[in-house]
């Protein structure tokens, strides 16, 4: 891993879950959909095409894991996978879970001109908990 | 592979270019976008989680070599990837090429709400002989 150096804006929206072996993984501050963010820490990366193929390979295991953790927090929801990097170019992955009736829905939950739902504490706790509790075999 | 078919409304909005290992490749009958989308052909599947390990390693190389092509389509794109299957549930991954000033800019294409652009037939058979250039190592 070359140095890693997350665009400040992460921070502000979202909470830190754990690093996996290519992503550090991110709970965005939006209580109303289970959703997590991988961010590839292999340098500054903004294309797929800009990691290598083992760690490509690595990466797609560690999205399957947030999609594992995204079913465990709320089964059953449709997953959503996006990668657009338009308004924020660092590189990263959107894994979450949509349900009928969702405030995005049917559309996608990007560029949907809605405010964030703060999270309780616990609930907060309580996703991270999940997503930390499982590890990618890496 | 088992059985494969294909929901009737990708005949409707797309053209044919390959099939791949894992998916079917598909052109979006949409000329203001360079955009394919890839179809994983291992039975109906509409999650991620549904793929086999060997064969979900294996979409990934598929959607590097989408974005490579892409790339080829339109050099200065961004890459937006993506999977949603809310309106569509057989899972369906998008890859395609952004510019400032696309219609959908800086906005997601999904959920955009414009009319399509007709392609000539030129312009279509040329970004279908580019990805057909391109064959996955398998």
């Amino acid at each position: 891993m070359t140095q890693f150096e997350m665009d400040p804006r992460f921070a502000q929206a979202t909470t830190f879950i754990a690093d996996w072996p290519v992503c550090r993984v991110l709970l965005a501050e939006d209580a109303r959909y289970p959703w997590l963010q991988l961010l590839p820490r292999c340098g500054f990366v903004t294309e797929l095409l800009d990691i290598p193929r083992e760690q490509r390979l690595l990466l797609m295991e560690e999205i399957a894991l947030a999609c594992e953790a995204v079913k465990k927090i709320q089964p059953d929801c449709k997953l959503n996978i996006g990668t657009l990097g338009i308004i924020v170019p660092q590189m990263h992955i959107h894994v979450l879970g949509r349900t009928p009736g969702d405030p995005a829905w049917p559309g996608p939950v990007w560029g949907h001109q809605s405010e964030a739902m703060v999270y309780d504490e616990k609930t907060r706790e309580f996703r991270v908990a999940i997503v930390r509790s499982l590890s990618p075999k890496g």
